[in-house]
């Protein structure tokens, strides 16, 4: 995720970072040979002319605006859903600690509060490791035994267990200290939405937009783009490459980025801030803990911006 | 369900598996002749100019992407929905293992969990074969003793019988141990959440997009693709098999995407991975309950991905 | 609501129910004439030349585009959610029947367990026949008692008035039998989400799409037409009737759809199967209930499907 | 809000009641003057051609076809939102007085059951009558001791002040009569449900879709109007003034159109017709108990259909 | 926020504030400059010819289209959906006193009801002021003791810290006044409204539209614009300024106001106004406890209406 203030329009232009130029850059080339090859030899392929003009274009226009219009807008649908679950894991758990400080009597009487705090931070750490398959053992030893960690590991659904666990800790608190039935119903609500931002997470990156979009939006573009000098070159002459490459690049961009950020757990540029969001979760939940904070997750490091 | 990797560019441009093409070939060869044939006669049929240029096809274009366009998004957003709500199915079966785990006394004292767990899963796949009208015997014998199946067999709204019975085993449950009238609401809710998915699944299942929206869009685009040859080879030539058959290629494409997630509890290779959503759901709460998981559905055998 | 298996793509291009080609035939016809005579009299109306081409049609296209693609989606969106109340409904009832069936005490100890039901069945007949205007009294008798009935034809909410007779009955039979409040919440809030299904439907049915847009979507398209053979007969002579009827045909055809479907609760051939969906209502509630299950809606017969 | 049986398709082009023709007539009457002087001039003013053709019109489009689609869809929005929440207040109102008629005591003893519904009511009418910015007294007088009308019409947020009153009322009666705490949650959600329809009103009210989108729309409009008669009189001549106040209606009615529904509670023919929605509650509540009824808003008198 | 009255059709045609003319007044002066001197030097630059004609600029339209009419609807939903999370704020809120008055015993006892309503202020306070990066302390100081304020600016988080201190109180006057847990539960879950609504306004605030969106749009549309003049020259001459003007004053002005509106809780004047949403919370809360209210935010002073 690049998270940047908004600039001059004209520093605008000419800005490399975070457009996703870099990686479009091979094909644009290519376009650009294409494009002048087709004024050089006057829309000459081996000799023979190939007899386009502008007129098939907007025909071949109507299907790839469809194609390209609704993968942009699935996949950006699929970015703020993801963004808006990781937004109820941080009202959710930040809800748990308020509502156990609130409500739960002190630990020394049974309700390890400290640890239920920990195991609430892991969960977070743990869904995020999953999402990006990554290893959370360093993570979770932070915050949880280092047996229960070895036992979390063999699990196919690590989130869920931690999950599982902390009801079971609700479970026994509110039973010991004789809390009223309302309490646990609290508690369990905040639980059962933290389980269900986990299964939303599964869902998104289970299931992709179907795979025949993207084949079909990439060869309507490909294509496209690759017959577009020899329609123009009649036309606009030197022209072409200037208007070819720019309308490959406008086109491949959007392909580029809409398949960024459909998958929204991914680690390209474009992907949420996991780590970013994780980390702020945690320290949001240790200061209402009174605990210290650790560091922001910054540009570099092992929580980065991404 | 097709779940591949993002590939290279350029080998995106010749995938044959998970594009659409092969339910389009012939429609496709069609095209191929019959733009063929307009190049070789110039345009003529039976010796009888036909007086097409490009000018109409935009006209004729402005219905076809309205039409297009909305039948696209509406059929993309039953498929979304139809996923969001096995989603609902594995959040609130996972709630309902863990919260029966968490606060239901042990089994020893008339609470089965296993039945519980079993019918639970049990439920899953009748739904699933409901939707897909194939044999839930094999299924529910795995987890249900073999005289409820036979009751089950005879039922018209299987899965809600099934749930009808896990009610009354919370209701006894609850009863009997005197738990809290609130662990009846809790366990209750997540009940009434599975029967809503049920019901939403016969929704979806029940009611297409409105028919004449499918036999419009078919007569307009394949109207407007088998005139396009006329209308294009005085300009474009030679060229016009390729552009035909390429914008024909896109039009039929879409189509029969949209026609395939349309009815997103089908077989087809692009509806929903229902097997595998279902042996998913199945894992998961057999690791809650610390039991060993089945195979994960593959590629192959009865569980494969689709 | 026609449902049926989707056909050959060969065939559907001459499928005559199901489409609106009815509905619209004289308006086709007409516009055979208009073109025809365009043809005919190479654009002449008496005998003055109309000097029309194809340009202005895409201006004119623009703001026919947006009319006709937002009063479309604004139609379907009232469709869907027509639809999805009467999902409500059917798992609102459903839930009704099994946590009575579940939590109150048999039927011999003043809660009527059979006309509980008999009413939950009256109000969703009492609903459908109120959104299609005809007389519920035939379907109310086979489920209330005479008087009852009569009593309810004078109301002017009548579905509203059955429901609130339901709330009586769970109110009295939980404080007859003590039972814990809770059970009252459990089974007051399906009451509720029936009250609030019926305020929706009420809703969609009393406040159409402001009835302007439909009036400006007609003209548009009428006027578009009726001049588009004077624009295409320079141009492409005497393939002008067929263009011209073509496009009158999607056009046509697109706004008749829409307006069929924006009353969802209607009676035209693409409105909502009503009748068969209170009919499957019923069934499913009778069964959950042990009784037998009246015949299925089937396409004939008083509850024929639509 | 305008209701009417649709219409034979040949009398839907001369509707005039209902179409927003009436509010754009004089700008129509400028644009027919506008054109024929362009034909009569022949695209001169002051004797000097403007070189225009219909080339840079599509160009124009572009921005014009997204900036009328887009606020044609926001202002859609909003009506369609104000219009669920006024369901929302008709759904809630019921179910306060079934539940109080089902669930509280009788009159006699504490809780005035009549002054209940009555502050119903008369919430109801504060609401509508602070949207309209009319004198809500004489409403309030009919269900409401004079004193305390005195008293409300002083406040600044009156409907919160009533609904405020309401709950006090519950509080009471729940409390003399040792109602369950359950009880109390029933009723406070409810009334809790009508404080944020109310909340939703102020929203939509107070929160215009930001301001430079309509000027734009307008400009933007109005200039492609005015210059579109030069770019077609060299093209189609004669046919120029047809053409260009056909498309100076589509364009200019769309943007009344939306403006007048993009304030839903407003007086204009296609905004809520709020008054006969009170009114209906009105009625729908005395029903429930009881109460004969007032006459339904009819298009004349103080409650005619607007 | 600039919120007047609608005005005459012609004078919205000359409006100054309130569009975003002003914003893009130099980049328009540049296209003027540049379309001027292409019809001086006749489409040359440095002498030689640009070979454009309006072929290529419905092609690179096709993209731009896509883009603006997608970043202008991503944003205009994180405007409204910013809108509702501060009227769940108000409604939340008025919940809050409406109960606390209802149903918490009087002050006296230990539940001091001015400072619940106090710290509910500063929580929307201090959540205003961190969205916008200004200072919290002196609108904290009007209703926190003096410690307390110095504790929260120390915070990183203080909004959330209000919330916790908030349930507190709840958490104590509830169990000292011998509460029933319902009323707990009832209080309990408008804080985790607030808290939730202070999540949302968190998440829109620190997870912009992917940037690369942005470059590509502003590219897309400056490119276009300072290509346009040299399409235009060959054909309409004299008039390409005017026409290339009027585009480009569309296009910026659509990405200028997409730009402000998509951070809507910034200090643009078409941002919401967020001082005058806040003050008009406590004015409401203030006249539900009978105390005098402070002035309207107005055009001016520290709570100017922006």
């Amino acid at each position: 995720m690049i998270v940047r203030p908004p600039s001059n329009w004209l520093r605008m232009l000419f800005v490399w970072n975070g457009s996703v130029l870099k990686s479009i850059l091979p094909q644009l080339l290519l376009m650009l040979a294409i494009s002048t090859l087709a004024v050089v030899t006057d829309g000459r392929i081996l000799g023979a002319k190939i007899p386009l003009d502008t007129a098939p274009f907007p025909l071949m226009g109507v299907s790839m605006a469809i194609f390209l219009g609704f993968r942009n807008n699935a996949a950006y649908a699929r970015f703020v859903e993801a963004r808006q679950i990781w937004g109820r894991i941080l009202i959710a758990s930040r809800a748990l600690v308020s509502q156990a400080r609130s409500y739960l009597p002190p630990d020394a009487d049974g309700f390890e509060r400290q640890l239920f705090v920990g195991r609430l931070i892991a969960f977070v750490y743990a869904l995020m490791h999953q999402l990006r398959r990554t290893d959370p053992a360093p993570d979770l030893q932070r915050y949880l035994p280092a047996e229960e960690v070895q036992q979390l590991l063999q699990m196919q659904y690590m989130p869920i267990a931690i999950l599982d666990n902390l009801r079971l800790m609700l479970a026994r608190a509110v039973r010991h200290h004789q809390g009223p039935d309302l309490l646990l119903w609290l508690l369990d609500s905040q639980v059962s939405e933290l389980a269900a931002a986990c299964g939303g997470c599964e869902r998104i990156s289970h299931t992709p937009i179907p795979f025949p979009y993207g084949v079909l939006v990439h060869r309507t573009v490909y294509l496209y783009c690759f017959l577009l000098p020899f329609g123009l070159v009649d036309t606009i002459g030197a022209a072409t490459p200037l208007v070819s490459v720019f309308v490959a690049y406008t086109l491949f961009a959007l392909e580029a980025i809409a398949q960024e950020i459909s998958e929204p757990f991914g680690i390209e540029p474009n992907c949420l801030a996991l780590m970013a969001m994780t980390r702020n979760i945690e320290r949001s939940l240790l200061e209402q803990c009174g605990e210290p904070l650790p560091a922001i997750a910054g540009q570099r490091g092992p929580y980065s911006f991404h």
